[in-house]
């Protein structure tokens, strides 16, 4: 029986590992754009980095198990507690505020089903040390032009914006007591996909009168502050918590980003940690889970590693943007894998390719030729089946010349080139995709 | 208490992931010049995956565990089991040969010594399907050139080569008999760090008589093909089996490395499974563990994973690579995290300088504002303390005549610009740094 991987595990072959270069390149240069610096740790952490912040039952999701040494370790099922332990480490040395990226592979252990992974990679994106909107506003910037990045507009893909202390003002001016505060939570988090009837239902169950959940039905559904604003009397100092969200909403249209933008105030990303602003983005088509989410979390950093900054990030999973871009054509098509092919005529003529390798591969060109002796039109096969854009064929009779036969697969042509000038030709063919 | 990473385990701050990620770019470009293709497999493979190439003894070395199915698995400690595994899925549909290399994290657990790490990262680059000495140059010349690309050349590095057909021909030729030659290994293995009348006295410990110590000793000191074959009569048989690594060497020197190569038949490598050329790179100076090794393992796919194909690889660490470039001084020195900052006089101006962050960043630079408002001054030492080489400020006065003001922090000079035609003007200051 053939040795396979464990479920939930992917391997990447080279077209798989093209579509993930393409996401993680591309994920990293878009934080550079932001000033964010790149960061990791290690993908194996004390348990209780995990447990300190989500509480013992987080342990039945996580890859957790006990080491030889006896220890409680798990693999990470996320960055927060990561990053949370190696600021508080180096807390005072370093500038803020902190714009820190990270893309590790993060693990979960809940019970599998078909199909569902136990791993992925996750653009983390974190800034610390900053209370104010714009750190907000330049988080969620950042988030969306992650995805923007790779070809995708306001077309594509939305953004839904809340932030927990103007929605718990909202609760509490429309009646809601702080013991139906959780299901309201619950029912605004599923009401994109619930009949309106079953979400009355169970607020009405929960002992909210008609009136109030006439109120949180409007509140939920408003996605202009416009609307949100006409919702009616004695909501007006529940609504003066919305400034600071109002003024991220403003700070992302002076960015470019106000076509991107919807308020929502059903999200509410289950997380209890979060303190304002929350955030989920999503394909414009509803057709996949979030592509990513995040939010304003000021309280955590002390909780967990004992320094008291106010920080907000999110992160952005590999999976649900995969199959995006696929969806969209996006994804790298079939992959050239060389740019040059050398073929030798006779044995004589190897030692004159294999110089040629390597000068050309010392210019960046990406080189191959065959291994073992082969007639020329097997070796050039093998050229079209990799991809090849040139090749070069080295033989007695131009070698006699000085010359070599350079071959443009693409452009279906060939001419003899003196040796001296297969470099500088080389180059210029294939221009800017020598420095990728 | 703090919360700390586990023994073994590595934080990457932003400084050390900007050594690892100038590594890894530069094996990534290395390894595509030989038309070599990335894969990855997962972290966490079957414990057997490893048990059935190295033996039941390997599992003490191993990161294992039962996981809570109740499945014995491991982090991986190698990446050859995985590569074999993910070729026999799918041995008929790859084209042969296949270039493969991969960049994976790699553990293991073994008693803690202080600073001894439990993971790295290591280079795997393997060629399958091919049994003839190209192949064996080809994976030689990656491994020179992925020390080489970091401006490191025979001065500092040197290739020490053997074949494990040659050295057991001469060994047999030299009367040593099967049951010696594990110690004759173990010996020839340590020989640089040992005391010769230590290695002798091992030698005749086992039996062998002083004339074929003496022969041992000039075989394993030879350095060079004329040394060798000048070791006198009745080994003329045995050194037809160097043929092959001899042809090595011929097409190393056709690839311009012939400067790189030392003949080393000391060079043993333990695992049991290389079938001829093996090879280790050291720094010239000795002063470090070896920077990588490898060889050819002809039997090994079939023997794990039900594909007969021929194969050689080799594997590269970022440790001591990483503590070879600090030590000449070629790690990068203290990063910028952006090209420019963004200044606001007043508030008024923080729309006008939110714009200019989009268009910037949209032209691919590393841009900053500050999040909170502050003095210019103060702005402008968050800009130095990043390392910006422009500050742009934005200010009443200036916009009143469209203009904003430019600071080269660079060349120390400043001058008022249009606003228009900021973009133009910072990617011609910019210029290749842009594309990064």
């Amino acid at each position: 029986m053939q040795p396979q991987a464990l479920p939930g595990f992917r391997d990447f072959y080279p077209a798989d590992m093209a579509l993930r270069d393409r996401i993680v390149r591309t994920w990293r240069r878009v934080a550079a754009r932001y000033g964010f610096e790149e960061y990791d740790g290690p993908p194996l952490e004390p348990l209780e980095l995990y447990t300190a912040k989500s509480g013992e039952e987080i342990v039945g999701q996580l890859y957790s198990f006990v080491d030889k040494g006896g220890r409680d370790v798990s693999l990470r099922p996320e960055m927060t507690p990561t990053l949370a332990r190696m600021v508080a480490a180096r807390a005072n040395g370093l500038k803020k505020p902190i714009r820190w990226f990270s893309i590790p592979q993060l693990f979960r252990y809940e019970r599998q089903q078909r199909g569902r992974l136990r791993e992925h990679f996750q653009l983390n994106c974190d800034l610390i040390g900053e209370p104010g909107h714009l750190a907000d506003a330049e988080i969620v910037a950042l988030a969306i032009d992650a995805v923007r990045a790779f070809g995708l507009g306001s077309a594509d893909i939305r953004v839904r914006l809340s932030d927990r202390r103007l929605l718990t003002a909202l609760l509490e001016a429309v009646g809601v007591s702080p013991a139906q505060v959780p299901l309201v939570y619950q029912v605004f988090d599923k009401i994109r996909r619930t009949p309106e009837d079953v979400s009355v239902t169970r607020l009405s169950g929960a002992g909210l009168p008609g009136p109030t959940i006439d109120r949180l039905l409007g509140i939920v559904r408003a996605r202009t502050w416009s609307e949100l604003d006409g919702l009616g009397a004695g909501l007006d100092r529940a609504l003066a918590q919305g400034d600071p969200l109002r003024r991220t909403f403003e700070a992302l249209q002076a960015l470019g980003f106000g076509d991107y933008l919807d308020l929502d105030l059903g999200i509410v990303r289950g997380l209890a940690y979060y303190t304002g602003t929350v955030f989920e983005l999503f394909d414009a088509r509803g057709e996949l889970r979030a592509i990513s989410g995040g939010g304003r979390y000021d309280d955590l950093l002390r909780a967990l590693g004992g320094v008291d900054l106010p920080a907000l990030g999110f992160g952005m999973g590999d999976v649900v943007l995969g199959e995006l871009l696929r969806d969209r054509g996006l994804a790298p098509d079939s992959v050239s894998s060389i740019d040059v092919f050398l073929a030798a005529i006779t044995q004589d003529d190897l030692p004159h390719l294999l110089g040629l390798a390597r000068e050309l591969r010392d210019a960046g060109a990406r080189v191959e030729f065959a291994l073992a002796p082969q007639a020329v039109g097997k070796q050039l096969k093998l050229a079209d089946a990799r991809g090849a854009r040139l090749a070069l064929v080295v033989g007695p009779d131009d070698r006699g010349r000085g010359e070599v036969m350079l071959k443009d697969l693409r452009e279906k042509t060939q001419e003899s080139i003196p040796r001296d000038a297969v470099r500088d030709r080389v180059a210029r063919i294939l221009g800017d995709e020598l420095s990728s």
